[in-house]
């Protein structure tokens, strides 16, 4: 049988040991599990950051992979805790919204995690949820995890708008380490972008513009990106999450 | 057999490629060794935050785990390199008190390494202690290590004191990312906590005060930790390392 | 079989979720690889960064390891993306200079990969150079990569040269995380050097100055470093890349 494989993205960076406790408690109890760093990057308590991140790679990884993803502001509120077969990859974390890319796909299941009584109250990533990831990492039941959730918080990126001139309304969902702008437009195949103040035009490569200039293209997960070639969109656009971004017919 | 397993802090940062040529070592040397980083990210040369993340996780690992602990602000000097036996993990690294928590552990062993004459004296992650690794993951002797150190250098977190007014002060030994202060005050039960001149309750958890309020309460290692829920205790009591942090009855 | 070893090192960051779909193609499609992160946090778009960590590692590793390294300014354009089979490691990225000390080494050699019709024309990272790791992971054949590449692009860092009066010109060639500053001085046993208006003595190790002080000393690359003992050189003696530095017999 192949090594169960478990991913961990949090928010928690990695210098204050909480990451290794978890790694540790992971190691103990699934010795021969792979585990893999996603990031400990994620802004502090920035749950639509590593919602957008676990969008991108969920389904990238092997059926049976098992994603731990902990941005989790409110660790020791009332907020449930969730394990998720979706897709036939498992994940685990919060019921804040974090799982959603999973949650909304065809035939996902949830089962709610119960809490050791022993749990930090300010730390489930170590008590609860790789737990859970060893549980699974170990081959046993699904189902054993808890009892069914009904209705698990869902966050969604926003939708874009058809403005009453044919143009369609949208926004910045997030700004890549490169300034990179992604916005919520999907399938975009030409026309004219305008954000910050800015006419851009929608091109296809970033070698379709000379250095320093902006340009708009399809990013490698189908949405409109705002680039500046050699730059940052960012910085030169004055752009930001939830920048609003209007497209044209060209 | 398992395969061995090596973890590693350093404060290294991973851009310059160092963390990498010790893992060339380590996967040269031993090829069948799991690599786990924990933190290359403790800030340079801070021996106190590399050993407070150690006291979270070394114990946490499988029994004959490989730790690898470098914060090394006098490589080249007259310093020891040791190798720790101590509730069967093995730690390696230098002399500093950065392995102060398995050092104090009982039944603790310590040897110090060689130093190989070509090794770099800017560099003994790679040259030293590296090896060293390579050693203990192919099932070497421990005790072929070297010879027996008998008082390696030992830190310790500040014990906080009784006052004669029956209040207990303490200080804060590290703020973590998400800015919780987390103090030297162990097994706390309730009462008020004085801290950045502040008067904060100690409670159970992040839910027990609303947005933006301070309170203390007892953190995943057992320490009372000053946090601000949905916010920074740092920031916001302006408290960092060594601050003062009175404990009254409630 | 030993389990084949990739490693990866970009500019991308870990927070965005692209090295994690990276690892999830190599995840799929060479189930039983062993990732290993080097670094995501070299600057963006800084090739030159990422070719001198990459000069560091990539003999250190064992025969047969495949290293990815994508800091790639130039994704989407003309450029080419590059296999490399040098000194029996392989070595996968784009034809900017990146992967140079592998293409200066004797018997280096060089294919073309193909982009496939389908790649995303902002991310080879995922699409085309993770594929290629997981052919080579597969054990399947380098030369089937693609057609040979007669002139790859390659990067130098500049040679110190000799002025009239007999001493050596050279320059800063990076700083690292701890504010040393590398020179390209290779092979200096003694004398002065004059870096930042200042005159720095060539020392053996960090001991042989009081805290505070600047000295030169050779790093463990060979290479001769500015550093100031428990400081920053780079700060103390305003040091950048590209900073000149002469070198007198002492």
């Amino acid at each position: 049988m192949a090594r169960a494989l478990v991913t961990l993205l949090t928010d928690f960076g990695t210098a204050d040991g909480y990451v290794a406790e978890m790694k540790g408690v992971l190691a103990t109890g699934a010795r021969d599990t792979t585990i893999l760093d996603i990031s400990h990057d994620i802004p502090p308590h920035d749950i639509d950051a590593g919602r957008l991140a676990l969008a991108r790679y969920w389904k990238r990884f092997p059926e049976g992979t098992i994603h731990v993803a902990v941005v989790d502001p409110g660790v020791g509120t009332a907020r449930d805790a969730l394990a998720v077969e979706s897709q036939r990859r498992y994940l685990i974390g919060p019921d804040n919204g974090i799982l959603s890319p999973a949650l909304l796909a065809p035939g996902a299941r949830v089962v709610r995690l119960s809490i050791p009584s022993a749990a930090s109250a300010t730390f489930h990533g170590r008590d609860v949820f790789a737990p859970a990831a060893v549980h699974l990492a170990l081959g046993q039941a699904f189902d054993a995890l808890g009892a069914p959730v009904a209705e698990p918080i869902v966050r969604r990126t926003p939708e874009p708008r058809r403005a009453a001139d044919g143009s369609v309304e949208g926004q910045v969902v997030t700004i890549d380490r490169f300034g990179n702008a992604i916005t919520n437009l999907l399938g975009v195949r030409g026309g004219m972008v305008t954000a910050g103040g800015r006419d851009v035009p929608v091109t296809h490569t970033y070698a379709d513009v000379p250095p320093g200039a902006a340009m708009a293209l399809v990013g490698s997960s189908g949405l409109l990106e705002i680039a500046v070639r050699d730059g940052s969109a960012a910085e030169t656009l004055g752009l930001t999450r939830g920048a609003p971004v209007r497209l044209r017919a060209g």
